[in-house]
């Protein structure tokens, strides 16, 4: 598996735990094939057969089970899978990606807000993919206290268990918000802000319109 | 875990499948307690609880189960526990340890017969470890057909499979016994080839006189 020339159209979603990304994931996937258009959704970590044998390792256990280098390593084997037998393939037949999580929530969780510092994230990202990068990537916005709460009762109304991200505590989740508004400022280019406080069809329209912008639908 | 400023007296065992890693471990770790040493003995990928997790996922499944990239990335990630919970506090505590296959192994069966390249595992062993090495590279070489033959004897009298890497076609394990051989001579103040073909207690010997050269005991 090479990869692909141009990112394509390579949507990833990218925030804090509760910002509403799975739920603007499904909501853009609905409205593209609405418009005929050939959309696969996805997420990380995980994503293909392989990667979510990593993830099962990553979202379990103790919040100091793996070292911020391991788990750095772990994402990134993740990913690497999820590129090969899911992400490519689906670019290279000219489909639609729109991807819950990516190669931003490791800087923003790992690399910012986390020990391991941006460069050794970049390093591995570039050894991993090369300059493989989304063609548009949405950064939900929310203050964590909000977010974080939305998780919790998502997890309530399943009857599980929070997992070991969403245990690290406050004053990480702070750092990881603040991460993101970072990362988005720094890449203005290929990321958008999205606040996403809002109603989910108003955050839907908000994002359909910056996709529409980016990628102009034939029609 | 800090790494450790000198490998000290980290001894690792390198060659292909039935060359007589796991053996001459033992035999070496028994003579150095006989000595009054303290020794730990342990063996990659795994050693480590968490480290032992990321083995299963390499060692079971199909052949082609992982490409070359994730492959390497996992086993960094194993290694990297490997050594903050085993091997640096061992060191650090002013133990021997010895070590059924290491970073060797990566650059023999990824780096150079696979098709991953030396470059990038080198440049992964950086990121995952900084400069830190073996004190002592034994590197047992025997012709692949025999060590073959030797691993499939020891599976039968297991009753159990072959794992995935022996596997994988006797073409590739001509490649990883040459590759093992280049290692030895491109890093002559580190790695000793040793014939691996004799009895297991001449090798041991051999072993011996090599470690007692390179770790002069102090009685």
């Amino acid at each position: 598996m090479t990869i692909p020339a141009g990112a394509g159209r390579f949507v990833t979603f990218e925030g804090g735990e509760g910002t509403g990304k799975s739920t603007q994931v499904a909501l853009l996937a609905r409205r593209l094939r609405e418009a005929g258009q050939q959309v696969v959704t996805t997420r990380e970590p995980g994503g293909a057969p392989e990667a979510e044998a990593i993830r099962e390792l990553l979202v379990t256990g103790a919040a100091d089970r793996w070292d911020a280098e391991a788990e750095a390593l772990l994402h990134f084997a993740a990913r690497r899978m999820h590129l090969v037998r899911t992400v490519w393939p689906a670019l290279q037949a000219g489909q639609w990606v729109l991807c819950d999580r990516f190669v931003d929530s490791t800087m923003a969780y790992q690399g910012i807000a986390g020990r391991l510092g941006t460069d050794k994230v970049a390093a591995l990202a570039a050894w991993t993919m090369g300059d493989f990068l989304p063609g548009l990537t949405l950064v939900l916005d929310l203050a964590p206290d909000l977010g974080l709460a939305r998780a919790a009762d998502r997890q309530a109304a399943r009857g599980a268990a929070s997992d070991r991200y969403e245990r690290m505590g406050a004053d990480y989740h702070e750092r990881v918000a603040a991460a993101f508004r970072r990362i988005a400022a720094e890449n203005p280019d290929r990321c958008r802000l999205v606040p996403a406080g809002g109603a989910p069809e108003a955050v839907a329209d908000r994002i359909w319109d910056l996709v529409a912008a980016r990628f102009p639908l034939p029609c």
